[in-house]
């Protein structure tokens, strides 16, 4: 087990030793490390290494000059300098939370960004603002269309949080896939099937393999096939898309670039890298903050009050399960597999920082 | 076959005959051809004997003064004073795109309202003005959250409509459950099971009876199981209702009125009405509008050239089926099934106007 400050401390130096700024470093590990105790390991230090892998390739810049490129009182369009995606968006939601504060709502699109890790972060920036936070994004194309066998879209994921008053705020962030990415590998490893309705084979069939992705398959859309709403699952991860590419100018769809080294980066871009979008709502620009707050915790109370079924404890609240992950981990520790240990081993002893 | 305008003016008859202003009723008119038309005729003339029994049961307005209550530049809550929904979504929406004329972007949420027909009509309203439409809105619940069976949320749909240069626009619209309720409702009239995904009975457990809402059973989220990513539809139900119910002050959740006479009113309300919540981003906020267009025809041709799945002939665009229903409806003209022209003649007798 790990104690939070350790692996905060570690993953600052590995970013200051890659040559990213002290600030910019303690931005990108409190990101990896909410990931961590929100119990969302897929995007925690296992990434490190990606992330590493990509600053040896040379697709990475630890010195990004993170600018607005145009804006209005409400609107910015950021370029990251293709930054490392958690320093190009929490400057961007900062520039959403700051129009917000002027002219009621800020709306910030960011182009020439990398993966960010979790999308919910960044939505949870606003609350302390009174404000609802939005966060959109899109990822490496592994996602096919209903109807289609070609990966167009990443698992798009949408974050939405909102501020309540005596009770936890509601923090909904999900990909507009079935599952995310790294279940199938986790599945894969193990050797076990999955259920139907997460992926395809290369030409539409469906698949219980979970290494079919890697023999011309591809994931599909929320909904898992057109009889069950995929064609839905499909709007929504092309609305992600679509908002996060055209305001910005960056890539969309199948041209958005991989977040891995181990992928070639691609000769056809229509864009600059990855990209996002934010939002930011102050509350008060529709109702008094409080009255909204206190709504919040009646539409809560009464949602947690919902019957549960048969065999099932409780109804949840989106934001639930990563709060009481969050109460659980910070005092028992972080726990890494010793295959993620060996990595951060590999790249503390590359780096000449110590990791044990 | 029906021609598109002698339904339309007879449906403006009907809430001229109502009450309504010839205005109103045009602007009612215009939103249920446009279901019809579109090829979503559960929302078109089948809902006009709804609005006629709530009005016959005093409880809609046919003299609405529908008004912004509250407003910022950007902002606005708009108070529906129960008209009938067309009425009070149509000025909504047009005071968000007024909105966002003068400061890039206009938000508008809408309490005291009723059920407004398609929601993907207000988000097409600001296609022509170079903008981004977004609408959404709360429904009488029927729907049960993940592991519950308490129906809390509507089929709380979302549209997204963003203009292209030559391409015809992308329409995204979209109940958050796998199905319409309507298509229950067909299912049940003919005798026909329906797949496992859509529907529970009162303890939660799956079910193919199209007609278990009957008997206490619920309707599920799209994703349909735990497994199969219903938190996540449930989570993108949520916000539509929060977004449409507390920024405006409607009712949230069980608490929204039916949209029929035959279920009385509540007896417990927590706002007033259903609510609304309606978006107009204009895209040169961001980027010049011509080059933004041009992108998405980009961005439509794409995805359009993905591979189709074996068996399938193409991959669609959101709006496609629609937009190709409308072509071919216009010129055909419009089939209304015996019992729906039964119901017509019925109110024609009774307002003394003429259907045949």
């Amino acid at each position: 087990m790990y104690s939070y400050n350790y692996l905060f401390d570690f993953t600052t130096n590995v970013f200051m030793k890659m040559g990213c700024s002290e600030e910019n470093s303690k931005s990108i590990a409190d990101v990896f490390l909410a990931a961590e105790i929100r119990d969302h390991a897929s995007h925690g230090m296992i990434r490190i290494k990606e992330y590493y892998e990509l600053w040896k390739a040379g697709r990475i810049n630890v010195k990004p000059d993170v600018r607005i490129v145009y804006e209005t009182p409400g609107t910015a369009v950021v370029d990251g300098d293709n930054a490392v995606g958690m320093v190009a968006a929490r400057k961007s939601m900062k520039i959403a939370i700051e129009k917000a504060k002027n002219t009621g709502t800020g709306w910030v699109a960011t182009r020439n960004s990398n993966h960010f890790g979790i999308a919910g972060y960044y939505s949870m920036m606003a609350l302390e603002h009174d404000m609802i936070g939005i966060c959109l994004t899109n990822a490496n194309p592994l996602v096919a269309p209903t109807f289609s066998v070609t990966r167009m879209m990443g698992t798009n994921p949408v974050a939405v949080a909102i501020p309540a008053l005596r009770q936890p705020p509601f923090v909904a962030d999900f990909a507009t896939t079935p599952i995310a990415r790294g279940k199938l590998a986790v599945a894969e490893k193990k050797g076990e099937k999955v259920p139907f309705g997460f992926v395809q084979n290369k030409t539409g069939t469906p698949s219980d393999d979970p290494a079919i992705l890697k023999s011309g398959g591809s994931m599909l859309t929320l909904g898992g096939d057109r009889l069950h709403g995929s064609h839905k699952g499909y709007c929504l991860s092309a609305i992600v898309d679509i908002f996060s590419s055209l305001f910005s100018g960056a890539n969309f769809g199948p041209f958005v670039p991989p977040s891995v080294a181990y992928l070639p980066v691609k000769d056809e871009k229509v864009g600059e890298g990855t990209g996002h979008f934010f939002g930011a709502m102050r509350i008060d620009a529709f109702q008094p903050a409080r009255e909204f707050k206190a709504k919040m915790d009646q539409w809560i109370e009464t949602f947690r009050a919902a019957r549960p079924a048969e065999g099932q404890e409780r109804v949840l609240i989106p934001g639930d399960p990563e709060r009481e992950a969050e109460s659980r981990i910070i005092q028992e520790g972080i726990n890494l597999v010793p295959a993620i240990k060996d990595d951060l081993v590999a790249i503390a002893c590359d780096l000449e920082i110590e990791f044990k």
